[in-house]
């Protein structure tokens, strides 16, 4: 059995417009790097933390959360020396706190041997995103977890159906260094909804997916619309519109808030488009004065991996 | 070009549970035969009507709105003869306007040389649903159209997408013979709904596609859930709950309401389940005293066909 496990755990863009809490993706070029080493005790350490001002305390970290589930469901009484190294910057919208904890919940799995299922790993990783956000919310971690485009099927009983993902797609990903409450970000959220709308939504849920399956770019790109959330959630992310609009114009399929935001993503086909419009996304926002950063990235097919 | 054709339209089922007003798909073994035959003048004359009692007078049946606005776009000023022999009653949820309105449009179309797409011919079949119904609704007149399972992925502008059909899938269908009005099922339908629902419905959607596209009949099951519409017009249909119930016990995969009902459909895996479902469904509703009819079936890869 190893005794040190090195992993990448993958950023993810939750929602993916129609897709409000039942669609996720994973990226491949960015997300955490974390290192389990077992210890011959039982305890919890935290030795380093490095990219981000998070908790070194165990009892007050998720990453001490989902690790100590994991230990109690398995029965095993030793414990982990942890080295944490952020990739990206928590509160992006882009899943930190979900890598962290899915990552969690793989490394620790690999190092007992893989007793628990992904959908185990899941609802681990689960427990942490509701030590960090307050709720079991499952979009970013199945993303982290299974890799490449996840749908949500249920939560209750958890069911995550993993979708295909067309070769040729890219994200790009403006994060603008602004802080969304969660509780901002959530009290704007409608109780409720036309039913017209309703359908609207699930109609582009049905031809986003039925784009994935066959590789219609165009039908992915008609299907990224958001009546629901986005109308709402985007007054919070300063320029939203204008940098949809700039990718779109660009050549991107479709532009949308990643999670919460603030992070805006762009979905292109093909690395040449998806320059060109983090090109012009980077160009807009460098006019706006407000600091961001951005990136492009291909969906990882294959989520959290080891590293070492 | 051809003087005379004989057309199969099938009978549809429409929503199919989490889907709608977004999903539909057509049966194999029931539906309407036409015959229509081009007349030197520019008469459009009903000749027959056979199975269901509706209006031989061309300006009250919607085979004259489908007809002459096809007509009209073609600016060609000859007519028709038009027999028409339905095989299953209007009133039944099953897409008998559809059925006439997308039949009628097919049958023009190849006697005109095809001039239209099939996104056009649901466009004029859609003035039929208009005329008979009072709104241009594509879920069922699309089955027929394109059939196998389809997706209306948009409305404005009109697209609509096809979905593959699993081999091994069938419909028991059980038409209570009763009147639902179109005013009461529309009445009792939400305007506005709780966004958790909304939510639970369009991950079904993503659910039931992303089984049609794996062939996988599981999720397919779990997927066919309807917690937006079901629940508040069942009440419409006697003894709903129960058959439901009976289905699903016979092995049936799901079961709902067909369109706004009455008829209510179970889809089951292989036609040794879908024989028991049929079974005992029937057997269950011979005790109700209400009569009905039921059958099997396939779903239609093809949709709508010519006989000779």
């Amino acid at each position: 059995m190893k005794q040190r496990i090195h992993i990448f755990a993958p950023a993810t863009v939750a929602n993916v417009s129609c897709g409000f809490d039942a669609l996720g993706l994973a990226l491949d070029s960015k997300g955490d790097e974390m290192i389990f080493t077992k210890r011959d005790d039982s305890k919890l350490i935290i030795n380093t933390i490095e990219g981000a001002d998070l908790p070194l305390d165990i009892d007050k970290n998720l990453v001490g959360t989902v690790s100590k589930a994991m230990l109690r469901a398995s029965n095993l009484n030793f414990g982990f020396d942890i080295e944490i190294y952020k990739g990206f910057k928590p509160g992006s919208g882009l899943g930190s706190s979900a890598a962290s904890a899915a990552g969690t919940a793989f490394a620790i799995n690999e190092l007992l041997g893989n007793p628990f299922t992904k959908t185990e790993l899941v609802k681990f990783a689960m427990l942490g995103e509701e030590a960090a956000c307050g709720s079991q919310i499952a979009d970013n971690v199945s993303a982290v977890i299974y890799g490449g485009f996840v749908l949500i099927r249920s939560y209750n009983p958890l069911e995550i159906v993993s979708l295909p993902v067309p070769n040729d797609l890219y994200i790009t990903a403006l994060h603008p260094q602004i802080e969304i409450k969660t509780e901002d970000a959530r009290n704007v959220l409608p109780k409720e909804i036309p039913l017209k709308k309703a359908i609207t939504q699930w109609s582009n849920v049905g031809g986003l997916i039925s784009g994935l399956y066959t590789s219609d770019y165009g039908l992915i790109s008609r299907s990224l619309q958001d009546v629901v959330v986005e109308p709402v959630r985007k007054s919070l992310i300063p320029h939203f519109d204008s940098v949809k609009k700039v990718a779109v114009q660009s050549g991107a399929l479709g532009a949308g808030i990643s999670g919460a935001g603030p992070t805006i993503f762009a979905l292109s086909k093909g690395s040449v488009i998806a320059d060109k419009v983090m090109k012009e996304m980077e160009s807009l926002y460098a006019k706006t004065g407000i600091d961001f950063n951005i990136f492009n990235s291909k969906i990882s097919p294959q989520g959290v991996k080891i590293i070492d």
